[in-house]
């Protein structure tokens, strides 16, 4: 039977790779390599960049394929239609991939950035290729490190505080409104940097872009007074790469005081 | 200058270390293990094991402490206040262990139980040995996979559904009532199986206990059908070893059909 590993490969730093993922990349006969569009070079490089790391012999093979784009013209209600169909175009060519090129005594292996349990579609893809019933494999996912935990890692804080819940959302729906009960929320996924609606708030912000890449950048402090800078820094460090990823933690003070982090 | 590493672990298995911990353990003088009490020696055990895979030429000093013990009578609203005394002395001990046990020019490192982002108290602590003044140090944390990631990748499940949000929380939060604004609860910390009251609703559960270790127990399905089998293995299995540690995330159906995660 094919087998299939799903591999968090962490969110830029290569040393974010864990044990058992170099023990699941030296296991594996084919990478699957898909390529996003926009931000192609610097994010494929990296999983290149790791296989010759962790493969000097190099005995794999490598299949690369462009990844079908997805409709983001569709705003607003038309949201999940066009997510799912870009998802059955995904699984149909997922589908292909397989079946033709992985044997049946074969390993294959899918790199994820950070984790795959964060905002990727790759498990809920391969669930969908089973389920059409064309080709069947077993597979298991190795977890990684997500660029949430690399960015408090770098802040040198916590998610949480004392006994108190965190959420982990995207800009649309911080654009929509701040979550209910809680005070610790994880933005990621946000293109229009939802944060600034918040500014006139008691909130504290740790941002991060690129993290863990030589060209992280990491602000932190009151809201109020770094808002502006990150839009700033953000504007800027997208205009000379092309392309920006960065999330944020946003931590609210309860009224009447503070509280530590735990 | 004193140096200080917060290395996350994992949460179980020893090839959940990422690349950057082992350098980072490799870098370390002095590694101080604090003793938790009743889940001593099976977690105490695996820090010792890592230090033993990855520092075989045991050139390294050894610093346990019994870590000063929390006052879990205090319930309800006394919770916050129990916590804060706990911290002080946590922090008195730090303080002392680090300035009797670190040279100058050394470097040290705690051993963090899966991500130091997540419900862990070393980075406030640490942060409050500096408020303190009486030792000076810099510091740096090294991500870990948490429980959570540990236990979503296990099930082939991923946190969050398709541009919806994800909360973690505790146990008891949960007991209080199910968080707003979210179907997508991950639960730490549970010591009352506070699922049990929500098995009435449409939620299905994917629970972990003692995730990543060869204890490992794993129960997924509609909670209707599974939160009297979990709350079973949960005492057995508890009474058997003396403790338990299990975490599992809630996935309520929106009413009105299912969404695929994503
Ligand atoms: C499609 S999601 C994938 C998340 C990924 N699975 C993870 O665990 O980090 C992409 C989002 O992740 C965040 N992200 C990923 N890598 C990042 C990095 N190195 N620095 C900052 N943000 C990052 C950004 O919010 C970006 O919009
Ligand atoms: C004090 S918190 C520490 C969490 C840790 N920092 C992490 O990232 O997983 C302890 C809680 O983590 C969860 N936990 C830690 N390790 C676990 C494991 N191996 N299996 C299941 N749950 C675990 C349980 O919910 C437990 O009550």
């Amino acid at each position: 039977m094919r087998k299939i590993h799903v591999i968090g490969i962490g969110a830029g730093d290569p040393d974010q790779l864990t044990l058992q993922a170099v023990k699941a990349l030296r296991r594996t006969d084919v990478f699957f390599v898909l390529d996003k569009g926009e931000v192609k070079s610097d994010l494929t490089r990296l999983r290149h960049d790791l296989l010759e790391a962790h493969r000097p012999e190099g005995a794999y093979r490598l299949v690369e394929a462009r990844d079908p784009e997805r409709d983001r013209t569709a705003g607003g209600a038309a949201y999940s239609p066009a997510v799912g169909d870009w998802r059955s175009a995904r699984a149909a060519l997922y589908e292909r991939l397989i079946a033709e090129e992985l044997g049946e005594d074969e390993s294959g292996a899918f790199l994820v950035w950070g984790d795959p349990a964060l905002y990727d579609s790759t498990l809920g893809i391969l669930e969908e290729v089973l389920d059409r019933g064309a080709v069947t494999f077993s597979y298991d996912v190795v977890p990684g490190i997500s660029s949430v935990s690399a960015l408090v890692a770098k802040h040198r804080t916590g998610l949480n505080r004392v006994a108190r819940p965190v959420q982990i959302t995207t800009g649309r729906r911080l654009t929509e409104s701040f979550p209910d009960g809680v005070d610790d929320v994880v933005v990621m996924l946000d293109a229009h940097q939802a944060f600034r609606q918040y500014a006139d708030q008691d909130i504290d912000i740790y941002w991060g872009a690129y993290i863990g890449t030589p060209d992280e950048i990491l602000v932190s402090g009151p809201l109020s007074e770094t808002a502006e800078r990150i839009g700033r820094l953000r504007a800027e460090a997208r205009e000379r790469k092309g392309w920006i990823m960065d999330t944020y933690l946003l931590r609210r003070h309860p009224r009447g005081g503070g509280e530590a982090a735990e």
